[in-house]
C-alpha cells in the first residue's frame, strides 16, 4: 500500500441511524485518539413511524431518506470502505426493514449494518472507554429513542451489557397521551420502566460501580436543564431529576415546555426519557451521573481503527463460542481447511472476495458443530438456533444471520426459498457459500486427518463439479455413495454437482 | 403401606410396542433379579403400515389394536401402576400418532410413552447391564424393526447412546424391491446402513470395547441359521454373515427363504436385518457378536424396579442438566419453594396429583432458566428450545414436551391454543401448571431471599387468586405492577387471576 492510500485511509467516518437523530462523524485517528473532522446531528425521529404492529410507515422513511440524502454528499470524501453505518432499535424492530432498505438504496450507497441491542451497548462501551479514563468499574447509562444501554466496564471489557425496550421517543409517545404532563402519568411511566430493570437490578449492583456515566442527547439535555436553572454546575443527583420532574408537570403539556437549556427539537421527547432515567437512578441506587459526550458512533470509529489493526473483535468471539460449546477443534479445522481449498478454486468465477466471503465461510466453518452441546440428531439446526440467538460481539445482525444461515443448511435438505433475504451479501452468493461449505464438511465426515488428496473444483455459472484424482473415489466407495447422495440433493435443490 | 399392597407391588409388567413386534414380559423381581412370569411376542409389523409421507395406515393400527386387546386381558392381573407401556420408532414417526393413541384408548388402558431414540438405547443398556456381567467396556448392538440402537457401555453406566434410522422392516423395504434378493441390492443396502454410520463410526472405535452383544429378533435369527447350519455354534462372525448372505441370494426372493432356525414371520424382513448387521460389523470392525437374550422390555422392567427404590435417573438428568447449562441454582430453588407452595394449595381442587405433577412442576421450576446459556432475551423460548430437543435420560417423549412445555410459557404471552396435545397428562392441567409457574417465577423475578411474606391461593374452576397479608402490596409497588401485567396476560389467555 502506498504512502497515499494509507493517508486517506486515515479519514474514517461514522453514522448512527438512532431512533431519535441520525449522528454522522468523520475523524482521523492521531496517535489512537479521535480528532473530529466534521460532525453532523439530524433529528429525524424515526421511533415515531413505528406503529403498534411493527411496521414503519412511510412518512418516517421519507424523511429517513432526505436526510441520508445529505449525509452522503458530506460522505462523498471519504474511502467507501472507510464508512461504517449502524442502525439501531427502530430498523431492529421494523417489519417492514427491507422496503426501507430498498427505498434508501438509490440514495445513499453505504451498507446499513443493523446491530443487536447487546452489540449497541458494547459499542456505547467502547465509546466511553476509549475516551474516558479510570481504574474503576463504571456503569453507562445510554437512553435513545427506542432503546436505553445498561453496561458495567472496567477498562476496555464491557462486564455487563444489556439493551432494555425504553427510550425517549416510544415512552414519551406510551405514557403521555396526547402529550399530557401529568403525576400520574409520570408513575406509570417510571414504574413500567422499573419493571424493564427489575430483573437486573440486583445483579448490576452485585457488581458494582464506582461513578456513573450518562450519554445520549437526553442525558446531555436534562444536564443543560439543571445547569441553566442553577441547581447543579455539573454532575446529575436524583433530586434534580424530581425538581425537573415537577417543572415539567407545570407546563401540562410537551408542547408548552419551555426550559432554558432545551432546545426545541428535545421538548416533544423530553417527559419519556426523564421517566426512564427516574428509573434508572431508583433501580440502580444511582447517587450522581456525568454526562459524556462520546457514544456509539465514535465506539463505531475506535472499532474500525481496531480492524484496521487487525485486530477484530469477531475472531475472539467466534473462539469464545467455540470455547464455550466445546467444539472438536480438530475437526472444525479440518473443515475450515477443505472449505478454504475449495473457496480458492472458485472465488474468481463466483465472485465471492475475501474480505468478505472468506471471513463468513471461515466462521461459519469453525461454528458449524455448536449444535452438538443440544443433541446431535439434526445438529445443524441447532447450530443455527444458537448462533442465531447468541451474542455474537462484533457481528452485525445480517452477519450473525449469515454465519447462521451457512451453518443450518451445511447438511441434509437444502432449501434455497426459506433463506432470509441478504442485502449486503446477496442471497446468490450466500447460497454459494452454502455449496461449499456442505462439501467440506462432507469430505470430513470420518474426522480423520490425511485422508484426502489433492483435488479440483470447477464452477461455471451455479453448475460445480469436483475432479478427484484417479481410482481416488473407487477406493473410497463410502464418499462415493456420500457424493451421490450430495448430488441428489442439489439436485432437488435446483443445482448442478457433479463428480468424477 | 401393609404387607399385601407391598406384594402386589413386586409383580411388575412392560410392553415394548415395537416397530416389528410387541413384546410383553410379565416378571417378579425377587432379589435384585428378573423373575420371569409371563412372555408374550406378537409380529404386527407397525413398520410396514408407515407409508413414505410419514402417516401410519388403518390396517397397521387395527393389527395393532387386536394385539393390545389381547395384551390388555394379560395385564388384568397385574396392578395397574406397575405397567409401562414403551413405544419406539413407529409412533416416534408417525405424523398421525395422536390418531393412533385416540383409536387405542378403547381397547387398551393403559398409558403409552414413546421414547426417543437414545432413551430406547439407554433402555437397551440397562437390560443388559443388569443381565450380563463384565468388567470391560461393552458395545450392545439392537437391530429393531425401524431403527438400530448402538451403545457402549462399562457396567451400569452407558458410554456411547445412538438410534440411527435403519431396521429390519424398513431397510427390507426400501432396498430389496418386490422382496427380489440380489448382490446388488444388498450391497445397496449395506452401503447406505454404512453412510448412516459413517460419523459417529470412528469415535466408537476410539472408546473402543471388549466384548460385542446382539439383541433383537433379529440378530437371534441369525445367530439360529448360523447354529443350524453348522458353521458355529454360538458367536457370529462377519464370515458367517457373509455366507448368510450368500444362501439368501440363491433364494432370489424373500418368499422362497427357507433356512433352518428362521421361522415363517422373521423371513420377510431378514434380508433388511442382516444388511444393517454387516453394515455394522464392517463399520465397527466387529470381530465376533454374542447373542443376549435382555433387551428394551427387561431394561424397563429393571428400571421400574429403581423407580420403586427411589433412584430415578430423571432426578438425576434434571441436575445434569442444570450444572450443564450453569444454571443458578439458588434461584431455581427459589421458584421451585414458591411452586411447591402454590401447588399444595392448589392441588386437590385442580385434582394434581403429587406423582404426576408436582414432580412436573419441580422438573420445570429447576430447569426453566436453562436457556439463559443462550441469550437473556425470550430466554423461555431457548430454555424449551434446549429441552425439547437435548437428552433427557428417563424422560418419554410426553414427559420431555410437558416440561419443555411449562418452561416456554412460564413468561410474557400465554398462549393456550398453541401448546401442543397432552395425552397422559391432558392438556388442561398442563395449563394449570404452567399459571402456578408462572407466578411462582413472578414472585422472585428479584432474585433474593426471604422477601416473600406467607399468602393464600385459592381456585375456584379455572379462576385463581393470591391473597397477601395487608399492606404488602402497597409496601412492594414493582410486585403490584408484576402482578398487575400478569393479570392482564391471564386474561389475554382467557384466565381469571386476582390478587389482593
Amino acid at each position: 500500500m502506498n504512502q497515499a492510500s494509507t493517508n486517506e485511509r486515515e479519514v474514517i467516518a461514522a453514522l448512527d441511524i438512532g431512533s431519535n437523530s441520525f449522528h454522522l462523524i468523520v475523524a482521523r485517528i492521531v496517535d489512537g485518539s479521535l480528532q473530529t473532522l466534521h460532525k453532523v446531528k439530524q433529528r429525524v425521529r424515526l421511533a415515531q413511524g413505528l406503529s403498534a404492529d411493527g411496521t414503519l410507515n412511510q412518512a418516517a422513511i421519507d424523511r429517513a431518506k432526505d436526510t441520508l440524502k445529505q449525509m452522503a454528499q458530506t460522505l462523498q470524501d471519504v474511502p467507501e470502505s472507510n464508512v461504517r453505518v449502524v442502525a439501531t432499535y427502530t430498523l431492529r424492530k421494523a417489519k417492514n426493514v427491507q422496503d426501507f432498505l430498498n427505498q434508501v438504496e438509490s440514495v445513499f450507497p453505504y451498507p446499513i449494518e443493523i446491530i443487536p441491542g447487546k452489540e449497541e451497548a458494547r459499542l456505547i462501551y467502547q465509546g466511553i472507554a476509549h475516551t474516558v479514563a479510570g481504574d474503576d468499574n463504571r456503569l453507562v447509562v445510554d437512553i435513545g429513542g427506542g432503546s436505553t444501554e445498561f453496561i458495567i466496564g472496567h477498562h476496555f471489557t464491557p462486564l455487563k451489557l444489556n439493551s432494555r425496550s425504553m427510550g425517549c421517543v416510544s415512552f414519551t409517545e406510551q405514557y403521555f397521551p396526547q402529550g399530557k404532563i401529568t403525576e400520574r402519568h409520570f408513575q406509570k411511566a417510571i414504574l413500567a420502566a422499573e419493571q424493564e430493570l427489575e430483573h437486573i437490578a440486583d445483579e448490576y449492583k452485585a457488581v458494582g460501580w464506582k461513578q456513573a456515566h450518562g450519554t445520549s442527547g437526553t442525558i446531555k439535555a436534562i444536564r443543560e436543564a439543571i445547569i441553566q436553572n442553577g441547581w447543579s454546575d455539573g454532575d446529575i443527583h436524583a433530586k434534580h431529576l424530581e425538581k425537573l420532574k415537577q417543572t415539567l408537570i407545570t407546563f401540562e403539556n410537551i408542547n408548552n415546555i419551555n426550559i432554558p437549556g432545551v432546545s426545541e427539537h428535545r421538548r416533544p421527547v423530553l417527559a419519556g426519557g426523564l421517566a426512564v432515567l427516574i428509573a434508572a437512578f431508583d433501580s440502580l441506587n444511582i447517587r450522581s451521573m456525568r454526562y459524556e459526550d462520546a457514544a456509539l458512533r465514535e465506539g463505531v470509529l475506535y472499532e474500525m481503527e481496531d480492524r484496521f489493526q487487525h485486530e477484530d473483535i469477531r475472531e475472539r468471539t467466534v473462539e469464545s463460542l467455540s470455547q464455550r460449546y466445546a467444539i472438536d477443534t480438530q475437526q472444525a479445522a479440518r473443515v475450515h481447511t477443505s472449505a478454504n481449498y475449495i473457496f480458492e478454486q472458485v472465488a474468481n468465477e463466483w465472485q465471492l472476495n475475501k474480505k468478505d466471503f472468506q471471513q463468513l465461510l471461515g466462521w461459519a466453518a469453525q461454528l458449524h458443530e455448536v449444535g452438538l452441546h443440544i443433541h446431535s440428531t439434526g445438529y445443524h439446526k441447532h447450530s443455527a438456533y444458537i448462533l442465531e440467538h447468541t451474542d455474537m460481539p462484533g457481528f452485525n445482525v445480517e452477519q450473525q444471520q449469515a454465519v447462521a444461515t451457512l451453518v443450518r443448511y451445511h447438511r441434509k435438505k437444502l432449501k434455497p426459498t426459506e433463506l432470509t433475504n441478504f442485502n449486503y451479501y446477496k442471497t446468490q452468493k450466500i447460497l454459494r457459500l452454502v455449496r461449499i461449505l456442505r462439501i467440506a464438511t462432507m469430505l470430513n465426515l470420518r474426522r480423520i486427518e490425511g485422508y484426502l488428496p489433492k483435488y479440483k473444483v470447477a464452477v461455471t455459472n451455479e453448475a460445480l463439479s469436483i475432479d478427484f484424482p484417479k481410482a481416488f473415489l473407487q477406493q473410497h466407495p463410502l464418499l462415493e455413495a456420500d457424493l451421490m447422495t450430495e448430488a441428489t440433493m442439489q439436485t432437488d435443490a435446483g443445482f448442478e454437482f457433479t463428480f468424477s
